[in-house]
């Protein structure tokens, strides 16, 4: 369209290419898995399962996180482990309608993020809102996460980790679905704390093609959940699990963090974790 | 997240891998210009220049363009030029709140699109609303286009050409900015005859990554349009215009269709044409 409008408030534009560019050096797959989806009576079997697997990379949730940094410090002695990434745990809603819950969300996710900095994490996942969260229309919401993001982002810079936006699909979060968009709203953040993940079982639902999601997320993609396509199980539990399109994008973009396993188990746990490994270690290969 | 939710009224997945895929054979670069951006004192003078300088399609603006098919291929009877898109030109808004507006708009559209299909076009372009054209909330939007899609890819499909969905930058159009979105949209329509279109210009301010934008769209992309990075005049006239890690996208999806002019011009019409095509070409065979 010839219609030309000034652009009021857009950030200043920097060129793809700076983005992004073509792979420096091999790229390694580096796996890990949520402490919960790890087969084991308790962490110590979980992480020896894990280890023996050669998995690399574990997974916490950020609820009681702060109060857990020994705890999982002392459960990593002496071994290779390292913590990938927290998921969540935090209260409120960044975009919600009501201030109260904005600072609360505020106010946790900083915390966790402290912690996650602690731990040596990439990230801690962030859902900006769950459907029905928030009563802001899309772009006033919009709006408000790029101004909280550029606080967040600083935090978790200073805690030596970043803020994860995680895309969801559309039963989930109307408000953020691809890994392009978030990508953006980090971008407009200007914090180069302000990172995205991917999560393959969402974009299965809501990416039109993986490579072309992790492309357009370049850098700022810190950290990757994997799950069968379809019914979110361990990868491999559906028929035609895929992930090579993804995975060449990760190599085009020479991602170096953590791909995670998040999601259910339909078969014998222990059994599927380890097809589940072989699989993706396969079609990374491939890719 | 962990959070299990059914996905309700979601389409059917589709593995992305299925959509894009390396490129089959060597692309070629295929310039055309709008009639109103080549120089020349009347449309022969237009076509006469346009051909000297090795530019293959010309894109129409559909306002008026059922009445001009016949003088379009009386212009193009032994010439080279093909028809590339047809730009817009109808009435009322796809995703109005206004019943009417919305009638309008499926009627005009399929109007442009039969004389779009009978000179050849690869599509029509089509903004679903600008800024303040809709009151509806950005949810109920988009399930609206998705459906009218449905309607207007089927009769650009029997026309044998296609609707064009183009995303904005955010001071044009909050509700359509990306080219993964558009792409996504398209995709929930089911039909084949709804496709998309990047410019660069607007990417500029909305894509974190241009070769990640044309990927994300695929075999769906079926036109582009060129301007400077930052003033959308010429390419070549913003100090370090820069469309290399695009055109690398357009070579990876095995683009065939047409890279359009669609910009204003500060220096010399004729000058600045020319020195716009050679930079096209070198940057091309830089990607």
């Amino acid at each position: 369209m010839a219609t030309m409008t000034t652009l009021a408030a857009a950030a200043v534009p920097t060129l793809s290419a700076a983005e992004t560019g073509p792979p420096t050096q091999p790229v390694r797959l580096r796996l890990s898995c949520q402490d919960g989806v790890a087969p084991g009576k308790n962490l110590n079997e979980k992480l020896d399962f894990l280890e023996a697997l050669g998995v690399e990379g574990v997974e916490w949730g950020g609820g009681g996180l702060p109060r857990r940094v020994d705890e999982i410090q002392k459960a990593f002695q002496g071994r290779k482990l390292k913590t990938s990434a927290i998921c969540a745990g935090f209260g409120g809603c960044l975009i919600s309608e009501q201030e109260p819950e904005r600072q609360k969300a505020v106010a946790s996710i900083k915390e966790i993020l402290t912690a996650a900095g602690a731990l040596g994490a990439a990230g801690m996942i962030v859902v900006p809102a769950f459907n029905g969260q928030t009563k802001l229309s899309h772009w006033e919401a919009r709006e408000l996460l790029v101004k909280l993001l550029a606080e967040l982002g600083e935090h978790a810079q200073k805690a030596g980790t970043s803020v994860l936006l995680e895309p969801l699909n559309r039963g989930e979060s109307q408000f953020l679905r691809q890994v392009a968009d978030a990508a953006e709203i980090c971008k407009d953040s200007k914090s180069e704390g302000a990172c995205v993940m991917g999560d393959f079982w969402h974009m299965t639902w809501e990416e039109p093609n993986d490579m072309a999601a992790f492309l357009a997320a370049g850098k700022r993609l810190r950290h990757v959940h994997m799950a069968s396509r379809k019914t979110r199980n361990l990868p491999g539990e559906d028929a035609g699990d895929n992930y090579v399109n993804g995975f060449q994008g990760l190599k085009f973009i020479g991602y170096g963090d953590f791909v995670s396993f998040e999601c259910g188990c339909r078969g014998d746990r222990k059994t599927s974790l380890t097809a589940a490994v072989k699989l993706l270690r396969d079609q990374w290969a491939m890719a």
